[in-house]
């Protein structure tokens, strides 16, 4: 059997046999300017379905009916998906709002509402504009297509303050015939340490069971949580992903195929996760913060975030300042014990020239020249090794910017 | 017994009998600009010290020797500060040059090495410029002085980001005498969850027994633990405290005393702690977040931590938006359990106007006007009642300016 994934970053959720894709202007934001903000994703045949969530406390009324719909566990057909209003701190008129929502699109697609699965995302706190979406519904409803410029469309539809659509793909050829898995995402503000505000929204034609599907998703959704833009957990945050197994290839028959389908499924996460980060509010640059020999996975994630979270490490980067002190002092406030003396730190530039700043406890001298040379590219690696044990965390972070700010004051 | 307490909040250390200070520039920065940089702090007699430091990994070495004459239990004589570095992630040489900063400090002042603390605060992971800190230490001997300028240049010589020296007192007066708390610190950056940026030095006349004066201020310290600008914690972090015993009054004998001693060593270090946030980096407005009704003390405060700690909320703030909807998903990610349905939010404005926005889990109907009033204030509160039990926490919090980037962004 042979067993080969191919790359294809632009290539839309309708590249998975089976899907169709919408998009149209339901004017959530009231703002009358045309802008796609509803998208609908229908396949043609029942789906297996799998969910990741928030785990924010405030969890949005669209989040709690995807709980409700992949709890009961029967087979779900679509998504309809809105940016503008997240539908969520909305009261019980929230969740009736996401319920008459998930009732509108199901009929208007011909499937049970019980298969219709719902995502919202932009401004919390207020009600949703059911008077506008109504007729959008109708509308995406009817224009549901298989064309590339659909996919596309329903990938623009979900966006908030992102600049560009995330999209990626793999094909996994076998030798009993193609599984193909394709996902958009949409990220931008809200990019936090356990999982990113985001909407992800997978499909694929493999044949899987509900329990292995939800399995594979749980451990590819990592990639969302290994992120961070400013550290805070959306009420929204969603990653779903659809199997309607019109491949003819069954996943878990051969060892092999599960094997590239949790592979390819990971890469496509991982993809959609680095184009989440790369597409951070007004970010200048994308820094990897690598921690190894930690005692623990834990105490490296710790270290990581800590790093990757500090206010005064981020807007050094986006000064392009290598102020690597205010890194150590970062690690140093994770709340993890470290021996000082075994501590190692390095900056790693986008051609993996290496430049030690800090070594088993002292510092290394070096010209602050050569440092800056590295923090002023738009990617570069910090990587921290503890000497302790075999803990390894691996976060893509970004600076904190003037713009950042300035974008954020008021909606 | 006559039990009273007076305010005087530019009173300095030198207003406590038998205390000196003096101020120098050092040019520890290198930039030949006649900055005051280093000061001295000394008491006639001996005294007995207490201290709080950084919880930080990588705790600078003077805090390190600081630990070690306070941990001796010996009496302590003084105090010697710098600015413009930090002397922290410096390795051995670190050690060596904190440990010959004390001894010359001490030679100058003609008392014991072991009787001198050391404070330094500025830039992480450059060398002490010792040639020219020699020089200064034994200007600033000759210079200690009670006179009230000098105790004002002290407060001025430790500051860094700073706009303005920042200095608190209390006069106790007793049938036995008066006692006076005087204390001056910085702030700025770095203005963290668990304990600022910043280094505070009180002296009073108090007789005191160790064990007393050192739990009376890890009491008083929690002051400085419930402020945030940039929740992160420097590697630099101490306040002391110095008691010489000269008011001939003891704090012991008479439980009264004991209690306005507690009393006026909480206000002189809260005083001290709102200034502090107050001169944030470039912040614009100080926000009190208050949570009320928690099932602990503990919970109440992860609540407020999460919501003033949050890059989402506090941008907002400096827009002056209020955005009630990122307040709520700020709490909502505290990783604490919530009953949304018994969450009330409410805005109060300097002027204790009230305003609901969310009440036992339902938004509540208000003119965006009304909140706007509020949030455009320089101070205004946040109140958070959860409905669960006693558990009460008030944190004091910055918004996030474009002007904070913009400073930290290089150094």
């Amino acid at each position: 059997m042979k067993v080969s994934t191919a790359v294809d970053s632009e290539t839309s959720l309708v590249a998975v046999p089976g899907f169709r894709a919408a998009a149209v202007s339901a004017d959530v934001r009231g703002k009358a300017d045309g802008r796609l903000d509803l998208a609908l994703v229908l396949s043609d045949v029942p789906c297996v379905g799998a969910g990741v969530f928030t785990r924010n406390t405030f969890a949005a009324a669209p989040v709690s009916v995807c709980r409700d719909v992949l709890g009961a566990g029967g087979p779900v057909r679509g998504v309809v998906l809105n940016s503008g209003n997240a539908n969520a701190c909305t009261g019980k008129q929230g969740r009736l709002d996401a319920e008459e929502m998930q009732r509108l699109a199901a009929e208007a697609c011909g499937v049970k509402v019980q298969e219709m699965l719902i995502c919202s995302t932009g401004r919390i706190g207020e009600p949703l504009p059911m008077a506008r979406l109504r007729p959008a519904i109708q509308e995406a409803a009817k224009g549901l297509s298989r064309d590339a410029v659909a996919g596309r469309a329903a990938a623009e539809a979900i966006l908030t303050s992102d600049t560009r659509p995330k999209l990626a793909s793999r094909r996994i050829e076998t030798s009993r015939g193609v599984i193909t898995i394709a996902g958009m995402a949409k990220g931008a503000g809200m990019i936090n340490p356990s999982m990113a505000t985001m909407l992800a929204c997978i499909a694929t034609d493999a044949i899987v069971s509900r329990n292995i599907l939800q399995s594979a998703l749980a451990q590819a959704a990592r990639s969302f949580h290994s992120i961070t833009v400013d550290d805070d957990t959306s009420t929204n945050d969603t990653v779903l992903l659809l199997a309607n197994g019109l491949s003819g290839v069954s996943v878990e028959e051969d060892e092999g195929v599960a094997a590239e389908f949790q592979k390819a499924l990971d890469e496509v996460c991982a993809l959609l996760a680095e184009k989440i980060v790369g597409d951070g509010e007004r970010i200048s640059k994308v820094v990897e913060v690598l921690v190894t020999g930690a005692a623990s996975h834990q105490v490296a994630e710790r270290l990581a975030r800590s790093v990757g979270g500090s206010l005064l490490v981020k807007t050094s980067w986006f000064g392009g300042d290598p102020n690597w002190g205010r890194v150590l002092c970062a690690a140093g406030m994770a709340g993890v014990s470290l021996a000082i003396e075994e501590v190692t730190m390095e900056y790693v530039s986008m051609a993996q020239e290496r430049l030690a700043v800090f070594a088993k406890g002292e510092p290394v001298f070096h010209t602050k020249e050569a440092a800056k040379r590295i923090v002023q590219e738009p990617c570069f690696t910090i990587h921290l090794q503890v000497g302790e044990g075999q803990g390894t965390y691996r976060l893509l972070s970004t600076d904190l910017t003037v713009g950042y700010v300035d974008f954020n004051k008021s909606e």
